[in-house]
């Protein structure tokens, strides 16, 4: 990465007039003046904005166009010199955070022109202020990897660092995470986990913290709010509400989804509002129930992957299914249309996986509601080849708690009765 | 079926002792007056409740405990003998029903007590009369399937019935069809028939008409309004908005997706408004396009079901997608995570893939939003792999014009380029 990285054509010039490189801490007129840290911009970027990292940590993009005066404040070397080691504050709440990679984790450090796919303590202070003043924050890389490479061992690899954390300072942990997979995750961990005594929220950003409007410093700042006011347990996924700055959603770890594939608040709680809002940095519960049914923290941290998810349309072909058979798969989760079902065409073969005792469950495809195979025929034919209905669990979750459930017993009557079980409002709504 | 079928305990003793059985008009005083026919009831029905079917056709469930009068009014024989041919009106519109099954299709008769898997005009019309008013609707039994047994090949034997009327004297065409792969037909459709000069609506209810609170009789009022009134061509799914009756929501076919499984509101517009909505019996257009890319009317027909729809997860094993290579598919579409991705333990085998020419095409799981594969590394991998990302197709709908493109060309380019052609709005928001 050079001192322009990512500028070209208008923006490139308007750095080179201005004697200013990305890493240098300027004051700029615009519509209002704004004062903060020139960042690099994405290979793709047009030439039209340069992008500023706000005291906030929030980036903003400006139109040259609109741009009256810049004045530079300092230049990179002189912020190298102020980036000091973070005093510790006895008056306030301690919180780990784990990285694992993702988004959130992708900084492209402006100094060595490295993408440092870690979030440090002093990185994390400098880029986001406010966090110091409301919170200790220690830091651990356990891992750098994009979400949609977070494979059942990394989860085994947060789940065996989390559990040494029960009996710990900390008020509560935040995991840093790709959002791409985060409900696996957050799915996983609370079945893993079942007990832990104090929150954990798994954070991501949608948007890299090099681009204008990245949701990571507020995605964070909500994190910590609701980890050291909430004054629950669990495993939540915090992120942005909507499109708006205003609200940062703590989803149930067990009932989420990633449903849009861009926008900020691309999370919701299916079937429901998410479990805490923070407003405005004011903490609001809409979360009735106790997270865990369980009080005693007892891991069980065991995963199988011989689990299938079979998605049934016209035209599956059977023989697919059959392939799972002989691959040996413990459990099928089925994701069938409407209230549970799957073609005639598939009984056969269903009746294969029934007779060599493979566990198969029923979620639906629809994501919202829940199967009832009692109502038609064909709902009650699968249920008489052994297919078990799963309510309204979400057929992503259904399919990590079968990998759980798995990895932990390999008899057919406990698999059932722990796939039926409730252990963190995976059947909530 | 029997007289009294489904009834049981307290709401048999009811029918019984006020000498009334399945099929008699009766006259009840509750809260109001309510007028209409006994109906029978499902298998796990309650016992506190008998269910009228009103003469809007519209179902009603009335607790007895609060039935304070009752008065038959006529016994069975007597509604057989009412039961005429209906007269066609030359002043109304003309629309075609064509029957596939579903829900919708499955009216109990309570005079043969055999399920009558059909929608004759005859049975239409006295459940629905205000249909007659509005349209002459003349019907057609094309097959008689629950929506989870629809295969490709009766998609084909619709567009081939349908292909018939693209010069005739319907104003549009109603195809009454189960609700849980409702979608997947109509994107069918949406391909196949492009450019149709007439609408077509496919209808369906989520709740029987021997139910109370059936969602058909409303559901049909509004798709023939739609019909009547939209001056458009195009498929659609007509179905309600939500829990109210004021609203039916016309969607396109090829942006719609059943995303709960009980609700009335079940089918939802992905990243849009529905296309028309029909709010107390007047029409409102949201739609800003015209639905097909050709004026012409080219049917065809034809389809592959050689294709797979690939759901990628943690713990997704690669050898699956080995055995669906091995299994000799034309196109490949995965369902990936975020902006359109997948583990990078897939590379090999994706590898493969393209090393033998099979088209694969990437949408996201997320199903609303945009893929985009140049944001990140992993997603730049896979166009180097050969992966082309669809934009913010809806993966069924993708899955569907895969079999539909692959069974019209086996070229690979040609394959490519039609993949990407918007046809039918498939890429529209």
């Amino acid at each position: 990465m050079s001192e322009y990285t990512g500028y070209h054509g208008n923006s490139l010039e308007f750095l080179k007039a201005n004697k200013i490189s990305i890493g240098d801490s300027v004051k700029i007129l615009a519509d209002i003046t704004y004062s903060g840290i020139v960042m690099p911009r994405y290979e793709h970027s047009d030439d039209k904005h340069i992008v500023l990292k706000l005291k906030s940590g929030y980036n903003i993009g400006l139109e040259i166009k609109n741009i009256e005066n810049v004045e530079k404040k300092s230049s990179i070397e002189k912020k190298i010199e102020t980036n000091e080691k973070i005093e510790k504050n006895d008056n306030l709440p301690n919180i780990l955070l784990l990285s694992t990679g993702g988004t959130i984790a992708s900084k492209i450090d402006y100094r060595t022109g490295a993408v440092t796919p870690v979030l440090t303590a002093e990185e994390l202070n400098s880029s986001v202020p406010e966090l110091g003043k409301i919170a200790n924050i220690e830091t651990k890389v356990l891992f750098s990897e994009y979400s949609e490479n977070i494979m059942p061992e990394h989860w085994v690899k947060i789940a065996e660092t989390v559990k040494e954390y029960s009996k710990s300072q900390y008020t509560g942990i935040i995991i840093a995470h790709g959002t791409d997979t985060m409900h696996y995750t957050s799915s996983y961990l609370s079945f893993a986990l079942a007990g832990f005594p104090i929150p954990i929220a798994l954070v991501g950003s949608q948007r890299s913290s090099d681009r204008a409007s990245s949701d990571a410093a507020l995605n964070l700042i909500g994190a910590v709010k609701f980890l050291t006011e909430s004054k629950t347990n669990g495993i939540y996924i915090a992120m942005h509400q909507d499109e708006n700055d205003e609200t940062i959603a703590c989803h149930i770890g067990t009932r989420v989804r990633k449903n849009h594939t861009s926008k900020r608040g691309a999370f919701q709680t299916i079937g429901n509002d998410p479990a805490f809002l923070i407003v405005n940095n004011k903490i609001q519960k809409n979360m009735k129930r106790d997270f865990f049914k369980v009080n005693e923290f007892a891991p069980k941290i065991k995963i199988n992957q011989k689990v299938a998810l079979v998605k049934y349309h016209p035209g599956y072909n059977p023989d697919s299914l059959r392939n799972l058979i002989d691959s040996g798969v413990k459990a099928i989760i089925f994701e069938g249309t409407g209230l549970g079902h799957i073609g005639e065409n598939m009984y056969p073969v269903v009746k294969i996986a029934n007779e060599k005792g493979i566990f198969m469950g029923m979620t639906s495809q629809c994501i919202d509601g829940m199967v009832r195979m009692t109502v038609y025929e064909s709902g009650r034919d699968l249920l008489n080849l052994g297919i078990i209905p799963l309510e309204n669990m979400i057929p992503e979750i259904a399919l990590v708690k079968a990998m759980w459930v798995t990895g932990n017993t390999e008899k057919f009557d406990e698999i059932k009765e722990n796939m039926l079980k409730e252990i963190a409002l995976e059947f909530s709504t």
